[in-house]
Parts: C-alpha cells; structure tokens; sequence
C-alpha cells in the first residue's frame, strides 16, 4: 500500500509504561521471567523498568533488581529516567538506553512530573550532555503530542517548535506518543510527515495507546507516513492516571499480529508472544485488552 | 491522506446483524425505540429486521412488527431475504431495499445458508429479476471475502470472478463482508482497489468485524482505497457463529467518532448516538464493545 517501510521495529513498553499504571504488584521474578518469554518471542528492545520515586511508582521500585536478573539477555535494555537520581541509578545499572519524557503541554508536564516545561528542559540538555559522555543512548518521548486532557490539540506548530528545541539539545530518537489516544489517522499522518519532512535527521518512533480503538489504523497511517519504529505493550498493559477509562498502550499482539497479515517483518514469533500473554494473564488474573489474546482464549474455552 | 472520499456513508447494521447474533431476545417495542433513537441520531439507512425463518433466528422473529412501528421515519429501511418466503414478506412490509448474502467459499455458504453456493446464486439471479420488477433496491453482501474459518483465504481473483457473476445477474451495489475480522489493511487495499478499478459501476460497500481490533484500520484503508459506504453496528453487537470468539461488527460510535476527528462527515451526531448504545447496554445489562462508549462509562463512573 503506497510506500511502506520494509521492516518494523518494536519497542516493547509493558514492563514500564504498563506495569507502573498496573494497581497490583507483579514480583521481580515474574517481571524476569515476563521479559524472558518476550525476548524468547523475537522483542529486541525493552523499556524494561523506570529509574524513579519508588514511593511515586512502587510498581517499578525494584528497577536495580530486574536489571540485574536479566544480564545475560541480548536484548538492549531501556530505562526511563526523570531526574539526576535515577540517571545516577540507570548508569550503575548499565541500562542501553534510556527515555526521557516530557509533555507537549505545560500542565500535562506539571501533572507528569511536577515541573514546569521550561525546566524539564533544562534538566534534559543536561541529562543529553551526561548520557552523550557516557555513551548512553537517549530517545525522548514527547508525551501528549496528539492531545492533552488539560490543555486539548497543542497543534502541529507547538510540537514542531518543541522538536527543535530539543534537537538543538541532542535528542535525536524522538517519539510522538499519543498518551490519551484521542489521535486520528489523518492527524497522526499529517503531523508525522511533517516532522519527518523538517527534522530527517531524527529517528522518528511513535506510540499509540488504544483508548478509541484507533492504535492499529494510527500505526497504519505512522508507517504510510514513513515511520518505522512503534511501541507497543504486552497484553495492552497500562492506562493513562489522567484519562479516567483510557485503555493501556496498543497491544504488542495486535500489533504483530496485523503487520504478519501485511508481511510487514518485526521478527516477533506470535505463539511464543501469546504465551508471554497468558503468563501477563494469568498473573493479574484479569482478562487482557489484547483483542488477539480474547480471541484465542475464547477459542481454548470453546 | 491521499485521496479520501469527501462524504462517508454508513450503513447502521445492529439491528440485523448485531440482534440475530445476540442471545438475548430485544423485544419489539425495544427493537423500534432503538431504531428511532439511531435515526435522530442521524443515521439515514439501517439494515432494520430480516425476513428469515423464525425458528432459525427467533431473534429477528418479529420483522413485520418492526416495520409496521417505523412507517413514519425518513431513514432507508434495509432487510435480509434468504428466499421466496422471505422475499415476499419483505415485499409486503415495503422495505427500501434488500441485502441478499452469498458466501465467497462455498462450505461458508453451506454452513451459513444450507445452500451450495452455485444454488444461491441460481437463486439470487432469480430474485434479483423480481427485485428489479417490483423497483426494490437490491444489495449484496459477500461473506468471508477476507477469510473463510472452513477454506481459509479465497484469493482476490476468486472474489473477482464472482463479482463479475453477480453483476451479470443484475447486481450494482456489492459488499465485501470481513465476517471473522481477519482482513488486514493491506489487503483490503489492494483488494478494494482492484475491485473498484475492475467494477467501476458498482456501488462499492465494505463490512468489518473488529475481531481483533483492526476494524478501524481496514476502514481506513478502504477509505484510501476509494470506498465511502461502510457497514457498522451500535454498541458493536452482534458475533459470527463460526468463529468462535469473534467479536461483533465494528461499533458505529468508534467509526462516527474517528470519522468526525479526520473531518469526514457522516452527519451522525455522536452524542446522540451514544443516548441509543446507552440504550442497547440498558437492555443487554452489559458492556458494549465500542471503545467510546466503554470510555465515557468509565468517566461518569470516576
């Protein structure tokens, strides 16, 4: 269809992005054995944990241990970071990369990380500097790029102006994340092509979470506009505190899933994918978004 | 994006295809407030009853009665005919127009109808000469064009051959139904296409399950694709028989509402049309499965 990028890169965010909106505690062990299974599967790369307040997110409180449980692993290992303490942390534990996150608008940014936008960004040229010394690589997540549930569209000039204030800081792995879910295609085609168009240098990722349904025609629009990297979460883990009855991230099954039917290559094995599902299931002993995992297991139960 | 139709067309499905897969029984009186409820709404064409066996799908068992209560409302009112029998009823209930379905697989059309294939289209060819007499408007539904959960795949030329068939039995308006939800965007791209370049005076349709969650994204291909008529369901009610934990059509909520940020119009008033989902959930005591409307529930509930 039209142009579409040969292969596709996924960025596995269940462990951080949906694990730290989960309100039950998944054990260390089982977060070891969760990434395991997912590595067995075919993910290459992982947000596996968040360097932060472990009174704050106690969900992620044992970032130091899982990382040590999960060294001999090959896959490259992403931590989220929010302040000086928890690069201290990440460093130590030798993560691959690290996220950074900062939100599209002010108030989102106040309500993320109780600091003004102006001085996230003060604290990320720093922390770019630190991690460019350290051979850290960064990429930075644009939080509520497509809509803010306090400030409503920043617009496609906001976002662009935000982009090159922080390429002009040495981010150069930028994402674009739909945090609320309220983005539609043609915007997410639109907006991404413009980025892509002004900013060629940037390593472009997206990631959509799947609130309205629209996580997979949002991916199909962000690959005809030229995008190649997504993230996605097992299961459909997570949620968004701001956005009473958002849903998690687009599952990494549906996801998958789709792009196989399209031949579009991610190198994910899909039963062993869906077994990582059933042990996510089976541990908060919820159903899972996932629409692809409902289906299977209503086929068992049949 | 591209080429995307000014105007989009849908085709509210739930009371047909979404009831005669719901166990629960919608009582008349039920079945005709939902309808007005969609037809303020704005939703100008409905599949509103079939004229089928009733011991074969009690639920649609009262379709005279249906139609009687609705005399005075300005929507086009469709109805599913399987035979003579049932085409003389919808003949005498003054229905706008009928679907007629037939199977791309022949097994599909056996399980579905009790047919072969080749009898049903002896017999469509049949109907469609009285349809065309009695100034009936005709369309036909092509099931498991996408995928067929007894003969897998039918291939894109199979489903050509037979459009080329039907059409010389007298059919100007066709869809593509993805019965079981397996359809990617890619193919119903390249599909659509084909179609509508090969069949450039048909009136093209298409139909989507959201079984695992691409409803959207195929909508957004067909759209691409040249297509402005879709199919959807309220609350996206309604099952396929033989798939087991295949969800319902795609819901009318999720379409109007991403339809209504890419700026397409539908004249289908969002906030109205969750007043009838409110209503379906109402008398099915449960949760849809429209992303939109499991939003908003979450929100008054928070």
């Amino acid at each position: 269809m039209i142009n579409l990028p040969q292969k596709v890169r996924l960025t596995e965010v269940g462990l951080r992005d949906g694990l730290q909106n989960e309100s039950r505690f998944l054990s260390t062990a089982d977060k070891i054995t969760l990434i395991r299974m997912l590595a067995i599967a075919g993910i290459e790369e992982m947000e596996v944990t968040s360097f932060v307040n472990p009174s704050v997110v106690p969900a992620l409180a044992d970032a130091e241990q899982v990382m040590d449980g999960i060294r001999d692993l090959e896959i490259r290992r992403i931590s989220l970071v929010a302040n000086d303490r928890g690069y201290e942390r990440a460093l130590a534990a030798r993560v691959d990369a690290i996220t950074f996150v900062l939100s599209a608008t002010d108030m989102h940014n106040r309500a993320n990380v109780n600091r003004s936008q102006k001085d996230s960004i003060e604290m990320l040229e720093r922390m770019a500097k630190r991690a460019h010394d350290d051979d850290i690589e960064i990429r930075l997540a644009i939080s509520v790029a497509f809509g803010c549930p306090f400030e409503g569209n920043p617009g496609l000039s906001t976002i662009l102006r935000l982009v090159e204030t922080m390429v002009q800081r040495g981010f150069f792995r930028i994402g674009l994340c739909d945090t609320m879910g309220v983005a539609n295609p043609q915007q997410v085609f639109d907006w991404t092509r413009a980025a892509l168009t002004s900013f060629s240098d940037v390593e472009w990722e997206l990631h959509f979470h799947d609130t309205y349904g629209r996580g997979l025609a949002n991916i199909l629009a962000g690959l005809q506009a030229g995008v190649s990297r997504f993230d996605a979460s097992i299961g459909g883990l997570g949620g968004c505190p701001f956005a009473p009855g958002a849903t998690g991230n687009v599952s990494t099954e549906d996801v998958v899933s789709m792009l196989d039917g399209m031949n579009l290559s991610t190198k994910v094995d899909i039963n062993r994918l869906l077994e990582a599902s059933d042990f996510v299931a089976s541990k908060f002993a919820r159903r899972l978004t996932s629409n692809l995992w409902q289906v299977r297991q209503s086929q068992c139960s049949a």
